[in-house]
């Protein structure tokens, strides 16, 4: 049997083109299970896994508890923002008492960059990234990546655009990880702003004009906006965001071919995209949520298989 | 083998007869097993059910949490006001993307009336209202009328008032429809400024004298005063209130009978009851509490029934 | 097969020390399954657990529900905070209502002293006492005179000295219970103003210079310093507090022996012991906790087993 290359899920950029092969088809198996209503396998009856989550976060934590009930684990939930904890000596403290309650795996999401590969270092289980800051969110490209491949075929050659705040987004970095290493061309738009210098040395394009990006694209990846971020310290404001880089379905049929649309959620309806285009058949929006779950399941499988 | 009229239970309107009964004879089987002891049945072992609450409800989710790991569903708890959802574009973006996980039900609160109803138009899963804002509470409604049958036999024909708030509440309105489809004589009793003036075309009286009211019933159910809807705009005051409408131990010895007293909870002791009538032998309240799992257990099993 | 004296876990004051031994050994045997990857246990597979917290309490509540789940109980947790109770008619309404619904067991933790006593007179179930107000927090004393065992043998006639705040410690109180049933030597130390008066009828000698007591102790169990309450009401301040009576790895080293530093946890570094005494070979904090979800099983195994 194969096995991954790494014991832990920290970033896209520890990872080889295999490992990404092998959890693609691992996902595939899941999600075949899923469909047949089969909807709980035994695998990781025996395995504790505690998401711990530093940061609010609604989808990925319900996506990995769904993922992790489906493989039989017992799950116990960690909210930090509403537990007690105090900055500063949160990590190594909260973490070390709960694995020291003999947690197999740890999910955790974590505002600053980096904690889940210090975390790795300090402590023995088995350690899956579910978004550092601005730095990784693995599971998210691997699910984009997953749907890319299961609409258009391998992702290998296809051309991705990923359009908005690219210099604060886990989302876009892991992406273009996962793009580059399966062999996509991949092109970066959004305001110049929001787009960091050194991208380019990722072997990424700079686009800022976003209908050349889509007439190019085979597949847009529209990153959220984060409101909060925009209105107040950086241009430009929502509204101009919008209008330079937002996507209506009026645009979306000028192009002379049907790109997919995704989108990692939540949608900002009316500012990354229109109603009309997330609802439209050109989106994977749902499938990318749907194949959330399939792709943790896969993840959290083969990890836990290195354990034993 | 007889199977519900809907797919979804989304008010105590939309359902007949029938299909009370059945829930009624599904409830008794779980809680004989219940009360043998057995806490777990296998029943729902592949169904994954998601308990979505806009807003707070710690009894409400905690029976429905209780009735599904009895059945053996996995469960998944959604609190949209510890999430960071937004307003606005809340409901059907949110709901699509835990249905977009294989969820096969999903138990849901939520402030504005009929977002259940709209919910399922728009989603495969199989929707329970858990409360929508002051339309339906439709398993407060069956747990009320299934204790009343089980204390005193057969709904049909028996006089029940009901005290309070008509005016906003959800289990007014429920244990109407679910009374009336049983065959009950249904008076309403409160301050005129909470009883809509439409409510007689519902085949119900209104009584404004408490004591007329008790005289004239078996089971009075006490509705609980929100507090914070009495002080703030609406007469009477808290005080006034009780001093009319409110229960207390000697009222209840001065009637000719022995009437049965049921409230919703939470109680607020002194205020619709006091608390030698809320423990007093005429009190059903936590029979009511007790009823509520297996008539949740039983309404999830039956739709759950027709998913397959 | 022997059993508990008692029903309910409310305090240590109520256990013999046959059951201290019983809970030990049944806490070895959980522990040896824990340490051989047979994570669950399918022993309380028919019970049903609430976790009710009337405070905040992460780890606890955690270590808690890791010892349900491996004992493959039913678990749903309510907490208070989060919920709409409110203060005064709290308790027996609250619990009532959960116990309604067939709970077997209830794990409580309440700011009021007795909290637990009470509601034992009252409900069915059987209570586990996880902490009320300044009284009793007997799981902690459990697992931290387990953790002294498996450290230096049998905890009798060893020297144990607790620092901190006494006063308001229910790990303290519960700890000099645990402590002197079991035949240890007691010396509590801290600031005269945070040293209850009539703790020498416990038994406990006071010492209030640091140096002199870890010189005469086998073990030192570092308090917690609640510093809502140093700094605002109480001398000292934390710093003094920190000056008098933080342990440092200078200090820890001066002495003449080994000796072992515990903690219950959270740690504030820095204030209590510094980071080098925290992470050194004479802690044993993790174990402690580690110690934690063995000593929860064992308590629950041990009243479930009393119940049917």
């Amino acid at each position: 049997m194969s096995e991954l290359s790494v014991n832990h899920l920290l970033g896209i950029k520890y990872l080889n083109k295999k490992d990404i092969q092998l959890i693609f088809e691992t996902a595939d198996h899941f999600k075949e299970v899923i469909n047949r209503s089969i909807k709980k396998v035994p695998t990781l009856r025996d395995i504790t896994i505690a998401n711990i989550f530093f940061e609010n976060s609604t989808r990925t934590r319900l996506s990995f508890e769904l993922a992790e009930k489906r493989l039989s684990a017992d799950v116990v939930n960690f909210s930090a923002a509403q537990s007690s904890v105090k900055k500063g000596e949160t990590l190594i403290d909260t973490v070390n008492n709960i694995l020291s309650m003999k947690v197999d795996m740890v999910v955790m999401r974590h505002p600053n960059p980096g904690a889940g590969i210090f975390l790795s270092k300090h402590v023995k289980a088995s350690i899956v990234n579910a978004g550092d800051g601005a730095h990784e969110h693995p599971t998210q490209a691997l699910l984009d990546s997953f749907s890319i491949r299961e609409k258009l075929g391998d992702v290998g050659g296809k051309n991705i655009v990923i359009v908005g705040d690219i210099l604060h987004s886990r989302v876009a970095l892991s992406n273009i990880f996962a793009l580059k290493l399966q062999g996509a061309n991949v092109k970066v738009c959004g305001p110049k702003t929001l787009i960091p210098k050194h991208i380019t040395s990722l072997g990424v394009e700079v686009e800022t004009d976003l209908r050349k990006a889509l007439e190019w694209c085979d597949v847009a990846n529209m990153l959220r906006v984060q409101n909060e971020r925009m209105d107040i310290s950086y241009f430009p404001s929502t509204r101009e965001y919008t209008q330079q880089f937002g996507v209506n379905k009026q645009l979306l049929d000028s192009l002379d071919k049907q790109i997919v649309i995704m989108h990692p959620g939540p949608i900002n309806r009316g500012v990354e995209i229109t109603s009309d285009v997330a609802d439209s058949d050109q989106s994977i929006i749902l499938h990318q949520v749907e194949n959330g779950v399939a792709i943790r399941m896969a993840v959290l499988y083969l990890l836990a298989s290195k354990i034993k």
